[in-house]
């Protein structure tokens, strides 16, 4: 990646990312969820998520938890249930993926990203002093998050840092849907001469999200996740952490990024 | 709510929350998701999603976006969709709802979680002294936000303030998913002498998620959302949010608070 530091250059350095990974949750044969989580202590992770969606109460209830051998990279876990428990899918107030993707993995999620939106092109360049800017302004432009201290944002900026649109919710996904479907619903899609922005973190399924709507630079006030800068690369777009105060961190496409380029 | 700050009585006063409900998204007759949202943009929010999981391409795809009428509060979208366009839920990355339940709101789904996880009767009591200390003991005890400041936490303490467990994830209710999840496998619930912190704000889902694992106490380094707010009062549980520095906010369950009570 590249760090830029009020008006200097781009500097190449190193950083260390939050590892993002999908993990299938299955039980009798049937997938129940995929999340998107950081791996690690994944059969609490399941046991957890079946105690708390009502399917099992106790400890007895799990016979056993198993990484299924065909998955990679263990993103798959098998629960066996005690045969006294009963699974009503009815029940379940979560969702229930419908897929048949094999071989579950963060390559597959991007090759599933891919299949749907192509990466991008384009030689749109950005000015550093422009996006340092954008936290500011999105900011200003935030109504409810002075009152309740209790929102996401997403907002999307032109070229020159002038606001398109700025969007809050409880969900950071949410408000980048929101965004984007004011591009949709008021046909100005696709937004490929602009910049999403948004607070807290960058996610796998933010850059998602931006790729669909063609948007090349993607920038959050925090710190992206593994997942989403592979995507981000894979996909031709600029991803932009920790841009906040006079500096940013730059993990992909940082020839979009006006200046004296690193050497 | 009340507001606790270093080492005075508990203080009445008011505090707007932010808002979260439920919004469901259907397509022919189809439910394709429950999100737990903001309202307001609901049809940007039905727009983008649909464009993000590649079931629509462009503007002419979406012929209306209606509100089910039988639906109360405006949280069930109907988005009416060309007829060219081909709708293949096998291609859906995300999930896809399990669940016949009408008239979708808030009200409903504290109902959907009290029938499995009933409301918390505990006398316990917390000292504010000890629950003040939470915040720093959690971060401690956090191994890789330090290393890449991408990461939520969940932790679960003893009523004195020592540490059960510290879990780290990119997605909070993972975080929380595995606390709970290690006392499933470990067999050492209900965690009813404990209390549940998570970095960042209390939504709903981390509500549900401590319910189930009988918590009575959720505190959070930041804001509540209206339906946390909402579950916990009605679960007889005790919310803390903005718990940092020297002080907290008390959203609900303050009688568990040690000290002088409000008048």
């Amino acid at each position: 990646m590249w760090r830029w530091e009020g008006g200097g250059p781009l500097r190449e350095d190193r950083d260390d990312l939050v590892v993002e990974e999908p993990l299938e949750i299955r039980v009798r044969g049937r997938s129940l969820t995929v999340t998107m989580r950081t791996p690690g202590h994944d059969e609490e992770l399941a046991a957890g998520f079946l105690l708390s969606e009502g399917i099992i109460d106790r400890a007895a209830d799990i016979l056993a938890v198993e990484t299924c051998a065909a998955a990679e990279e263990g993103n798959r876990l098998d629960v066996r249930l005690s045969p006294d428990v009963a699974v009503d899918l009815e029940r379940l107030s979560r969702h229930v993926l419908v897929s048949s993707s094999c071989g579950l993995c963060g390559r597959v999620s991007i090759d599933m990203v891919h299949r749907d939106h192509p990466p991008i092109e384009s030689d749109l360049r950005f000015d550093p002093e422009v996006l340092r800017q954008l936290p500011e302004r999105m900011r200003a432009a935030q109504t409810t998050f002075a009152r309740t201290g209790g929102l996401h944002a997403a907002a999307l900026f032109e070229v020159d840092g002038r606001v398109v649109v700025v969007r809050e919710d409880v969900g950071r996904h949410n408000a980048v849907d929101k965004v984007v479907g004011l591009g949709v619903l008021h046909d100005r899609l696709p937004f490929d001469r602009q910049v999403l922005m948004v607070s807290g973190r960058a996610s796998f399924e933010i850059v998602q999200k931006a790729l669909a709507a063609r948007i090349p630079v993607v920038a959050a006030v925090s710190a992206p996740s593994s997942l989403a800068v592979e995507l981000a690369r894979e996909s031709g777009q600029t991803l932009i952490g920790f841009l906040r105060g006079d500096r940013m961190n730059v993990y992909t496409g940082q020839e979009r990024i006006r200046g004296p380029q690193p050497s």
